[in-house]
């Protein structure tokens, strides 16, 4: 471990609860190899090494600290040999701030034809060719190695969440193994690994994960394999079971979560990291977010409509165009609408991190939540 | 017309022949409402109100100082009262700098089915609906004056460049009388209004059509039906006949040119203006231009190439990106591919055409041409 890569609690709530939850929410400090991630925060997903529409420049103008990046999709095509000759993923698409790359293991039981699970790995086919690849522990580091990601996560079994028990511990048991494997071999200084809780919906089974997977000195821990299908009331009860079992002075990471609603229920449970596809996907689809709540801006019933999108909003899009303008740009297809509406769905998922830390360190989280959620839930001025 | 509204040639290069052409080239200054063009100028075209793939912000980067938009799109969508319903085309498409829209005249004859081709107007079905519209030069001087551009072009009957000559001299008296009618109604003060001067590919009627559009003092004076499928050595050759019977005194526009080898004969011919859809559209389409060439950067033999896609080239693409990257985005069907690409496309005219109007200053216009071209037919360091 470099003396640059570490994690620090900056600011602790004081226990009030915050929306039936104990207020375990904190700011922190996250020394990373390409630099220092102010927690909690938000993640932007770069699948297929870019923040879909959105170019570096504009990430660093709405205040992106650190983005997510995808083995998987990056193993496949252009492949990870192609990644480390151009030096690593940051130099490979101009990203000169962290980055994290998940393992594949998401990807590998979601996205491609399943061959063959045993202790040593996964056997799987290509969802784009067909053609047959092997996941191993240990191969997954090689390639985050290879990508040179600041945080690497380890390779894990994802069980479908309603999967019986006795499937699901079986699944628990094999990812301690291939997590234990991963560590081992892992040497890249100037890369941090986080460990991946799973367990599904079980708090018993959470419980277990968590202890097993913490006993190995990872840099952080990820919750895996929640809000995949599961009532939100669920995922928050299975999230406040694992978290309780989680060490205090490592970061946590909610894997794939990105609601306004779990943002500020995992943070309240002292969540410091999240990120998912939504916003970026929600706006390639004209689903913006604003502070009264969410809108389909390709709805004929804004084609005239001279107002900012979000007057609460400082981002380019919400500086400079109407709502009606975006209407014509989403009714006729045009890429800078998918654009302009990505840059505000990020800037806005951001701008709410930023004011959440500062609501934490001025000890009023969740009054700011309160505040939040009333407009958020409002639809005030969207017609 | 005000004050601020006027053409003054700045240079005229000494009479050297260039590419054998008598080396007409000039710079000059076109004030306009929004600000003032340095000419010669290339205009990217917006045709949807947008420049396709690109923010005002990075046309403002890449030195974009003046763009095109098609009157025929806006009037079907959102539709002309729309937009003056948000203080014209700057406000709604949030561009401040000049902009000069078409009269739809082309688009009428080339993109709609015709029903009716009367002394009077034109009557045609929408391409988007079936729904039936009626353009006469009156109404399409209202539809520009809601628009607000600073450069307005009058209503012309585009008749096909391989129609029989008593065709084409049919449609030039009709052209005439249109012109005669919309300089007549239009009232705007801080507009431009330029004539078209058609004819097809006969210098005769060339000549015949310049004589009678001239006779109406119309700020600028367009060349219109060029580049249509003819061959080039023909396209030049009309030009040069045509440029011939044009005041000098006033700005000359090429429509719809846009090849870096018409740009330049155009230029030798005294041409100030030129716009064309290519380089936005074979961004999207992967063809980019460098100062070696044209490449196509899909191929697969860009797959690891740590080049910058022109070294020549100082824009955002060239100084942060390698063709390997760019071969991956436009691979994956990447939007950001697309974006980088168009930013890219329209730099390189605009550079082209800053450089074009430094060598006029310098009298060195020819040798800058020749050194152009030379590299640009090279190949060189493409693979």
């Amino acid at each position: 471990m470099t003396p640059n890569k570490g994690f620090s609690v900056q600011v602790k709530a004081a226990q009030e609860k915050t929306g039936g939850l104990i207020n375990g929410s904190r700011t922190g400090l996250l020394r990373l190899a390409h630099g220092v991630v102010e927690t909690p925060i938000f993640m932007p997903v770069g699948t297929q090494a870019t923040v879909k529409c959105l170019l570096p420049e504009q990430l660093k103008e709405i205040g992106t600290q650190i983005l997510l990046s995808n083995t998987f999709h990056l193993y496949l095509r252009p492949g990870y040999e192609d990644i480390r000759y151009y030096g690593g993923l940051h130099s490979f698409m101009g990203w000169d701030r962290p980055i994290l790359t998940d393992s594949g293991g998401f990807q590998v039981f979601s996205l491609s034809r399943l061959n063959k699970i045993t202790d040593e790995g996964v056997v799987f086919r290509s969802p784009l060719d067909g053609s047959e690849h092997y996941f191993t522990p240990e191969l997954t580091v090689e390639i985050q190695e290879a990508l040179g990601s600041d945080i690497a996560m380890v390779f894990d079994e994802c069980a479908p969440h309603d999967a019986p028990e006795s499937y699901i511990r079986q699944a628990l048991k094999r990812t301690y193994e291939w997590a234990k494997r991963f560590h081992a071999v892992h040497s890249r200084e100037d890369q941090m690994v986080f460990g991946i809780v799973q367990g599904g919906v079980s708090p018993i089974l959470r419980r277990e994960s968590a202890e097993q997977i913490t006993s190995i000195p990872f840099d952080g821990y990820a919750i895996g394999g929640l809000s995949v299908g599961e009532p939100e009331s669920v995922t928050i009860e299975v999230l406040e079971a694992t978290c309780a079992w989680l060490p205090e002075h490592k970061p946590r990471y909610l894997m794939g979560v990105g609601t306004p609603e779990l943002i500020f229920a995992g943070v309240a449970l002292g969540v410091d990291m999240f990120d998912c596809v939504l916003p970026t996907r929600s706006a390639r689809h004209a689903t913006l977010y604003t502070s009264s709540g969410k809108v389909h801006i390709k709805a004929a019933k804004y084609k005239r409509n001279r107002e900012p999108l979000d007057d609460q909003c400082d981002c380019y899009t919400c500086r400079h165009f109407s709502r009606g303008y975006l209407q014509h740009l989403y009714a006729r297809g045009e890429v800078a609408g998918m654009v302009l509406g990505s840059l505000h769905n990020i800037r806005f998922l951001t701008a709410m991190m930023e004011k959440i830390r500062v609501s934490i360190r001025e000890n009023r989280f969740d009054a700011y939540r309160k505040a939040f959620f009333d407009r958020y839930h409002s639809q005030i001025g969207l017609g």
